[in-house]
């Protein structure tokens, strides 16, 4: 089988779709969310003050997924207003949301006040910014660690160094001391360096940066944390050929780390957050879609009814997505095509030089692993019209969770 | 001055739109577009079939807009359904639509042959696909060269090898030949190579290409085209250190080609069209935007209110913008930002390292040369929102073209 994951597309439920809506559109898979975000509670279930993940909104934000995701136990990472409001009509409310944003506009941390969200301050400045310009900071503050030297970052998100996010170490010890004399009397700490990252080693490093700081702020500014926000990160393997993180030799890291510098230092008090958004619902995620054009020019091309405005990944990143044949799983791959959309930029490629079976007009080609970053990063140059998302519950059936753009959508905002 | 073109934004002006817009949001001006479309058709003048310039509307797809360029003169340069439907309700039909698309769904075509559009085939099978799905063949037809190994090409649009666009020369032959037996009477040449150029003997050479085709396709099918579609690709000068194209020379040059090759051969009824999107419009948009926080980490950041949702070429391509603060357009250079939006990614940067005056909370930039590809590909990722669009009219009056949105919009697909 092509996935590695439980694969529960087929000919079907893609039928049974295409009775209410045209190609191309999204699939996510419950069954398969459910398996991860339990495989994933079930390894963090020994750290003593609790672990819970805040789902990342902008990997997938459709209400329904974010509904669906808080009923198994998870909070919210948001990062805009819109974000915050789709926690608001959820009745996701409080410290089920944590407020991460950068160059925050004084509604967005208004919004986050009012509903009670963990605001997770990006600049030492933002505290009299809060202060002046909001109101009383909230009992509960956390902070984002920017290490500069001391990581490495990798390609998706660039050198700490270089990174527009958080603060540095002296920046960091002075924000808690000054929010502590504000009147905060309970303490988060927050890094992301890394996206999409499959090198276990790098993040469990990180987690021990964390661990020590905590120990540190302890003993220099007597501020016990009530918890460390691991940030998020946790890739998942697009290629084939890519191995998937251990996440139980993760976890088990992890806990040999917590013990070992938090609770050897009365620590053990201290919940573990994360704000795995990619782990969590992108290998659970398929555009489908469907063959219109095969031609022949210096290449062979294969046409189809999505374009880069479904998926923008391969297009900004050069990101890999595997690529299957509805019905031709098992096929000989005998071909080399590239793999188009109809925009008129040459990198509306969803593949190049892909060895793939035999493919005629009207085949369903299947792209894997969007179930994060996918749908949300769409856009509309040359008019094209984003797709429908849909949710392929437990029991098999369908769910239209958002429908397909239509030119009346294009058009809402144009004064004629 | 810091702009090469007339620059009419100014406080009054910014203050006049704030009055009735917030930050971020477009202004185009109408006088920089008609300067521009009057030089162009100046310098063409002497064409003996005559010249016209069908805009490529993908480059700014705001219908008053592409009403302004249709009331001087030019067609429109169409991809998609959605920039079908712009030109049909703005009255613009017939032979002022080039259709020019690749991989095209059947109701694209359909839109195209109902509106008396030109079709520009990008491929030899679509011949077969039309006249099998569609219809008759239309009496005009056009086709895409793709020159392969002949041009280079360029990094906005690859290699014409690898490029998914338009037919090889012996498709291009067996293509006329075909669609002549088919019925076809009239008959164009497309090319489109290069974006974005600024060297004008690789845009002469290409014209001499085509002339050099036509007449090669009298001799060799005694098919004698009625136009020639230079395709699009005059580039602009981003960085102020860049040069503009000489249009003047190009046009000489082109009228030299055009008196040697087509005219000795009987060939100078031929029309000379173009579908320039980024020369006419892209040096007349300025993005405006607010300076929402000023933060040093281990750089120093200037946040503003716009992100790379408003504008993504810098983020897409790493591509240069000019960017002025207004009022201090002529203080000194001093201090060394990022210029950053507040997205949770860190491309997210209209300008890394940019020495620039002093910026304070509440400045106002100016991002310069945005009037192309600029608002068109804007995104919504991370629930952000789309900046409005102002028209600066020639009397200084501001006319409201596309509204900004709002979290309704954002919202308006979802299935709650």
């Amino acid at each position: 089988m092509e996935s590695r994951y439980l694969f529960r597309i087929n000919k079907e439920i893609v039928g049974e779709i295409e009775k209410k809506v045209s190609t191309p559109f999204y699939i996510y898979d419950e069954f398969g969310i459910e398996i991860t975000v339990n495989k994933l509670y079930k390894v963090f279930d020994w750290v003593p003050g609790g672990y819970k993940n805040f789902f990342a909104v902008k990997a997938l934000p459709n209400p329904q997924i974010i509904s669906l995701l808080h009923k198994m136990g998870m909070g919210v990472d948001t990062s805009s207003m819109a974000e915050l409001v789709i926690a608001e009509r959820l009745g996701i409310v409080g410290e089920d949301i944590m407020f991460t944003a950068n160059n925050v506009p004084k509604e967005d941390f208004e919004k986050a006040l009012e509903l009670g969200a963990i605001i997770n301050f990006d600049d030492l400045s933002y505290l009299d910014f809060f202060t002046k310009e909001i109101g009383n900071l909230p009992e509960l503050v956390c902070f984002r660690y920017n290490p500069g030297n001391l990581k490495e970052g990798n390609d998706l998100i660039g050198k700490p160094t270089e990174s527009k996010y958080g603060l540095t170490k002296d920046q960091l010890f002075k924000a808690y001391a000054k929010s502590k004399q504000m009147g905060a009397e309970r303490f988060g700490l927050h890094t992301m360096v890394v996206s999409n990252m499959l090198n276990v080693e790098y993040l469990i490093d990180t987690a021990r940066m964390l661990f020590e700081l905590a120990v540190e702020l302890k003993e220099k500014l007597d501020i016990e944390l009530e918890f460390i926000n691991l940030g998020g990160g946790l890739g998942i393997p697009y290629k084939r050929s890519e191995k998937e993180v251990d996440i139980e030799i993760y976890s088990k890291s992890l806990k040999y780390l917590y013990d070992r510098i938090l609770k050897n230092n009365n620590l053990s008090h201290i919940k573990i957050v994360s704000e795995f958004g990619r782990y969590i619902t992108g290998p659970h995620g398929y555009l489908i879609t469907k063959v219109l054009h095969v031609v022949e020019k210096y290449k062979k091309y294969v046409g189809v009814d999505a374009s880069m405005s479904s998926l923008m990944r391969p297009a900004l990143y050069g990101a890999y997505h595997h690529i299957t044949i509805l019905g031709k799983e098992y096929k000989k791959e005998k071909e080399i095509y590239d793999i188009t959309g109809s925009l008129c930029e040459n990198n509306d490629k969803f593949a190049i030089d892909r060895k793939m079976p035999v493919i005629i007009v009207g085949d369903i080609l299947i792209l894997h692993d969007v179930g994060a970053h996918g749908h949300a990063m769409g856009f509309q140059y040359n008019g094209k019209l984003r797709p429908a998302e849909i949710l392929l519950k437990k029991d098999k059936s369908i769910k239209l969770i958002r429908r397909a753009e239509e030119l009346k959508d294009y058009f809402s905002t144009i004064v004629w």
